[in-house]
């Protein structure tokens, strides 16, 4: 049997606020602790507040490039701005939406930026970006939870992402560390004795999906997801392994 | 806490298997039974066996269009002959990968029809095609679960699917009976009291990755699992809601 278990109850997070521990403690409350060959997936959104990547819209001077993207996107010019800094290439745009190859190699949609992000209306208005390198991120957690606890989890950093060619967005995995971002079944035979020739598994993606099930709007009401019971391939990886090459694309 | 709990040690299914009343045994024999609010996420691949979508490779003779196809994707021209016939549009070809949109409106690899998907080796192969239509299979399933029951539980039947810009599959949903496939929840409030703009969930997507996690190679190991815990908005729908209109997707 596979376990979900929300870790919640965390306070609203601000820059520098020790996430492990808080983890920790939020596990202690709900009367358990990080096992070996646990997972514990964090909402990408917690993990930009940590780390102080919040900016407040009104220091933020769009460009000319930036001004005629957001007319186009029907989107704030300060917030597009954002986006082109904290992007590589701009692939689509329609009203609403900018889907972008981000800085650290994913394919979505406002560079992960968007108005659910915002922290305060009015003056005030502020949107977090994500982590500068989300599998640092993800290791850094990792070895602190080790610290604290003596055990080695595997951590996941997920976020909401939408598709090609299906409505809904789904969560999925963009850092890591821990275990392998994929799982290679090509070797392995099913039950006929055929050998399964194109079976490359999105595990960590499917394991971010689970999660994001009990995670809140914006991801504060449950921002962590203990997942215990999965049997993972040993290894370790990054979630831009999990990018697929531009080149090898056929959908770019 | 969400649960996901595997139906096992079911024998390999075949046409006509009474599924409903295997997967009510098989979790007797774990020690439970479905209860109200329960989700069973059921493998294509049984559904399939059960209701006789299973082809010999040798009474399929290929088209010319086929014969071209398989060419360009190196595969046998037998299977891209069924491909085809279970296709509205071919959208791209490499070796070994035909992107189509089926019959049924998903955009998938082989229009479900993979190597790992035949049955037996040498001169009697077989291929399993996708059932008919999936959301009518899970209907069926459903009902029949409560005719044996008492109990509606929300049926889905899921599938592993490429992916535009990420490498590996992850599972989807592909039949639906007793929930809403979409979690809009663009009404909904964030915890610092902002209205949530772009948010419409793939529920019922990210519970067909979250059981994918448990089931083995071509679903066959753990072809079933029961998700217990969750809470999911009422309503009905059908996974062919989960498609996105061709006029409305940017990457097609």
């Amino acid at each position: 049997m596979l376990s979900l278990i929300p870790v919640e109850n965390l306070p609203l997070i601000r820059q520098g606020d020790p996430l492990a521990s808080m983890f920790v403690h939020a596990l202690e409350r709900a009367g358990t602790a990080p096992r070996a060959g646990d997972i514990l997936v964090i909402a990408q959104k917690i993990v930009s507040k940590a780390e102080g990547r919040i900016v407040p819209l009104r220091e933020v001077e769009p460009s000319n490039e930036a001004l005629m993207l957001a007319k186009r996107a029907a989107k704030d010019p300060r917030v597009v701005e954002l986006i082109l800094r904290e992007s590589r290439e701009v692939l689509r745009v329609r009203p609403g939406l900018i889907v972008v190859e981000d800085v650290r190699g994913f394919v979505c949609a406002n560079a992960g930026i968007d108005r659910s992000n915002i922290e305060q209306q009015g003056e005030d208005e502020e949107v977090a970006l994500l982590p500068v390198d989300c599998d640092l991120s993800a290791r850094r957690i990792r070895a602190e939870l080790h610290e604290l606890t003596g055990v080695w989890v595997s951590v996941l950093i997920n976020d909401s992402h939408g598709r090609a060619w299906r409505e809904g967005t789904v969560g999925v995995t963009i850092g890591l560390a821990g275990m392998p971002p994929l799982w290679d079944r090509r070797g392995d035979v099913d039950l006929t004795g055929y050998t399964l020739e194109h079976t490359v598994l999105g595990l960590a993606d499917e394991i971010a999906a689970a999660a994001s099930l009990l995670m809140g709007p914006a991801s504060e009401g449950i921002p962590a997801v203990l997942v215990r019971g999965l049997k993972v391939p040993g290894g370790d990886g990054r979630a831009t392994d999990l990018q697929r090459p531009k080149e090898l694309d056929l959908f770019r």
